[in-house]
């Protein structure tokens, strides 16, 4: 088998069988395929796409590549949950303790932050001492012990994608809805779950522009995750301007802990208890996800959710405390409040503008070797739908490095009005399975 | 500019700026622009195309990366001639000739052959003493003393071609119009002539396998040279079986010998009559091409063609005398008949076959490396339109390595008859200007 008579097969329309599939991911993770012919390929994907049965061989070959989670030791159906990203998602933090107050198992592998949008682990990592590179083994026994673990991910998972992500980044095939699907999927079937919640986000904020491309990317992800026997759904949800109020690690952090108190903002609760409900199903809690919302909201008025983040992030070797009084989280220098320059309703809030700031602030990272503060950030004090009178506080910027006229007009331009009356988004449009 | 962004721009099917491409070709041919992302780029303008402002100046970047050629001293309008190529296609060695002893200066830069179709300079250098890598200086001096000269091409020539081709190659991004045009008339430019005829030819033996791509290919190389202020023409003609009857590199020499003292094939000097017409045309020396042909005919029969021949081979160090006396060339060991195995009429002739036999008769490359022995191939006895009766010889195999049954049959397979009566094909279709 020849590299260009696949690229060749791929340009011209044709499907690819499992055993050049397997030729093509096999032989570029041992670095037997250059790049030049990879992206060749890929970029042909991008025209000519990949069919179901493609789709699900190229994500088991990716999935096959390096070291398979064996969470077998773990009781009871582990669902993981993933988000495909987006500006103040800070979706896990509240969505593993609620769920796993309600006896799933949640057993999380995450990802860190790059460009505007906010990873996980970074998050977490504003909680002082909390480890994320923790053992196979640690990471079974903590959720047979406490019912959540959320880690970084194994640096022998899915090395294919690490690749293969790394040479989309540089070719211009990034947004290409097979290659997303098998990247993501890859790696949570090597996660070792027994079923799958996604939440696909739209909009301007989020990789998918479109709620057409986002349902596309998501039936696709459900295929394969059905092909491959997986129980396998996913939420649709606007991401036209940043999830919950805080944009930033310890501000998230904070306002995950304030939703688990029962003071959360309305539409991270509201996703969190859709998507949780769903995954509730899944785990066979219950089969309906009326009850099942039900029980989340217990988990929630009980603090059963809160004192399970507690319990994972001891176990984890953070202190604890700091969940119990986030008041003791780091401060940033100083907190500048930007004001409107005129009345009117909100109507459009640039989610991926205000993720930018954050990171400029230091609260993110541009290329992957760069430091994180985690204390910066913002807090919006108003979004789409809000009435705005002049001068009212739009935003608080947690800054350690003074807030430049151009960050400041940065967030200013974020925001756009009307004198008519907006109604709020519409946060989860849909719900696949 | 980054060169992700240019390849998602062409990979989106927008036109790009002068200056974008300037930055991909300046780039690319300084190692600044990596493989992975060239060959992505080339692979997004397979599916996207380039118009006609785009291609014109890929063109020119390319031609732009290495040398140009100055023709300038010699005199008289410069024609150059190009064939797409094809099995057993020596047109340059008779139409050089013929079109010089008519007072045009040929002042031509050839290359050397790969897989099944052969290159001039291989030909030429069956003459013993036949040098092809002259200096500039020689090159144009000779041109001014003899009308005449085929040379390798320099090294510095468009190496951004080069490294492209290279790439291309390996990438499956061979058979892409834009990229072929760009590749052949970035060569043609930079070789510095006036005008330039192009043979475009079609067919199983050829690179562009239909007519119709055949056409669109010539216009769009057209479209290129008058965009650059170069006279262009095309022919369009049909590889449906080999040029001519010789197929190997002296074979080939010698029967461009015999049609220079007007005993060649029909085919092959039609062909040199026709595209030969048009260069008298192109080069000014007359506007009729009725006269032309004329004035192409009176240097076969006067021998001045011929004499043209013998002058240049003298100049480039070559012995004149194998011209004078082709049976002075070396002969194969063994001459084997492949005859008829039943009666009827050659319907079609796989010419990409019969070049592949050549080749692995030692007679072409397989890689670059591949060292070439010149009198080893194949001359055809019978062609698509002949009648041929049970044990009449089909080919002539000349050989030093004996003939596998293997290759036998692979003669025997390019052969297709039928018992109804077949005309010959047309050679020339159509004439672009």
């Amino acid at each position: 088998m020849r590299m260009v008579d696949l690229i060749q097969k791929k340009r011209d329309g044709l499907e690819l069988t499992d055993e050049e599939i397997h030729f093509i991911i096999d032989g570029y993770t041992k670095d037997i395929i250059p790049d030049y012919q990879m992206s060749a390929w890929m970029m042909a994907v991008c025209f000519q796409g990949l069919n179901k049965r493609e789709t699900a061989s190229l994500t088991l070959e990716m999935m096959h590549s390096g070291d398979i989670i064996d969470l077998s030791a773990i009781q009871g159906i582990k669902v993981d949950k993933h988000s495909t990203g987006g500006v103040g998602d800070k979706t896990s933090l509240v969505l593993g303790p609620i769920v796993a107050a309600c006896g799933v198992p949640v057993a999380k592998m995450s990802g860190r932050g790059l460009g505007h949008t906010g990873g996980t682990l970074d998050k977490l990592e504003s909680i002082p001492g909390l480890n994320i590179m923790i053992s196979e083994e640690a990471f079974v026994k903590q959720v047979n012990d406490c019912q959540l673990a959320i880690i970084g991910q194994s640096a022998h998972l899915d090395p294919a994608d690490k690749k293969m992500y790394a040479l989309r980044d540089v070719t211009g095939t990034v947004s290409c809805i097979p290659l997303i699907a098998s990247s993501i999927m890859s790696k949570k079937l090597a996660a070792g779950s027994d079923a799958i919640l996604l939440d696909v986000k739209y909009g301007d904020g989020a990789f998918m522009k479109t709620i057409e491309d986002a349902k596309v990317l998501a039936r696709t992800m459900i295929e394969i995750g059905e092909s491959l026997g997986k129980d396998t759904r996913a939420t649709i949800s606007n991401m036209s301007q940043p999830l919950g109020n805080a944009i930033g690690n310890s501000l998230e952090v904070k306002e995950a802990i304030e939703t688990l108190n029962g003071n959360g903002p309305q539409d991270l609760l509201e996703l969190c208890l859709q998507a949780g409900s769903h995954m509730l199903v899944q785990a066979k809690k219950t089969d309906s996800e009326l009850t099942a919302r039900q029980m989340l909201e217990e988990a929630i008025t009980s603090k059963k959710a809160l004192h399970v983040l507690c319990a994972m992030v001891k176990a984890q070797g953070g202190d604890d405390e700091y969940i119990k009084h986030p008041g003791m989280f780091q401060k940033a220098k100083e907190v500048i409040a930007i004001r409107a320059e005129h009345d009117g309703y909100v109507k459009q809030l640039e989610a991926l503008s205000l993720g930018l700031v954050s990171m400029k602030l230091g609260g993110g990272r541009q290329t992957t070797n760069d430091k994180i503060d985690h204390s910066v950030g913002l807090v919006l004090n108003k979004k789409i739908g809000d009435f705005v009178k002049r001068d009212d506080v739009l935003v608080y910027v947690h800054t350690n490095t003074g807030l430049s006229e151009e960050l400041k007009n940065e967030i200013l331009g974020a925001y756009h009005f009307t004198s008519d009356f907006v109604t709020k988004p519409i946060l989860i449009d849909e719900i696949l399975s």
